[in-house]
């Protein structure tokens, strides 16, 4: 219900933020992570807009699946740190998951969510959204002890902290969408699927 | 971890949606809900600001709360949907639920949501913010299939839409904080929660 019957819909991501947006907007769908090496298709992007690389790794990651399964829509999704001229990737361990927060920690960033849809094989839709997120000048020890109750969920997206957790406490402020900080721009996607009819209206 | 220790802290709220804001936040608290009559103090208030009715009726449900336990701090909060010049209450039934969803559709309403701490018996803090939400134009088959789907569950908010739910599928734009949506402006109360040393900072 509210959905259309027998379609197939992929989404193309291991996030289980994006999985659980998707699941409880009432989304039927299938799972399958890409392939597609994160960390060598940035670097083949040498030094670009971070608003591109997420455009592009989402694209990737999408028309990767579609290739390998068949499904008449596959979603694809990615997102990006930057800070100043940087860009942050998912930290590997806690010591960076650390290094990480205090970088951040006082500042504002921006976080760069693309979603892609695959249609029959070819990209049809491609959507960026940008979020200001504004980190508090928390303490050196309160990163410590975050860390270790958020254990290894710090550690499965880039900037170490989940606004739908714990990670909460770490923010001052957000000026945006919550669903673009999540990683998925989840009103437009849901639109575009409307279109599609994919989704009801 | 990340609160400090013996500080008793009591939510004057049933609404499960704040509960869990709260609760994934990583606060740790009683729940009691109020034995105020909301439909009583709105009729006694009259024609005033619905900012008002919510901070009103937030300052109420702590400080009857605060009055019943032995707790050092009471957080109430409310929250009042405004449709041009007229208030929403929560449906009482589906009829009502539909009714409602029929007069939001297509258009754009405000959602004023009211939190407030009480210390040592006396209201130490108040906060109201107000996001705007505008619904899509949807058929009146699919608010049928949306309340079949969602069931009780959409009588649980004014409104009769849970952003984190199917509900999201109602909706056009969010402009604002989703977690002024969700009933509870989370990251003001953190901040305070910090200032009070509840929250480690």
């Amino acid at each position: 219900m509210l959905m259309a019957d027998q379609v197939g819909v992929v989404l193309a991501s291991a996030s289980a933020a994006r999985q659980n947006l998707l699941r409880s907007a009432g989304l039927k769908f299938d799972v399958l992570p890409s392939n597609v090496d994160e960390v060598a298709v940035r670097d083949a992007l040498g030094d670009i807009d971070p608003v591109d690389i997420a455009e592009v790794l989402a694209r990737a990651k999408a028309e990767d699946v579609a290739r390998r399964v068949d499904a008449r829509i596959v979603i694809g999704a990615d997102q990006i740190l930057a800070l100043g001229d940087g860009v942050f990737s998912k930290p590997a361990d806690m010591a960076e998951a650390r290094a990480q927060l205090l970088s951040l920690k006082g500042r504002r960033h921006q976080l760069h969510s693309a979603v892609v849809i695959v249609r029959d094989d070819l990209v049809s839709w491609v959507h960026v959204d940008t979020v200001d997120v504004t980190m508090r000048d928390y303490s050196a020890e309160f990163v410590g002890r975050y860390l270790s109750a958020a254990g290894d969920q710090a550690l499965s997206s880039v900037g170490c902290y989940q606004l739908e957790g714990p990670g909460v406490q770490l923010i001052e402020k957000v000026a945006g969408d919550y669903f673009t900080v999540l990683g998925l721009p989840l009103l437009p996607l849901l639109a575009e699927l409307r279109q599609m009819n994919v989704l009801e209206s």
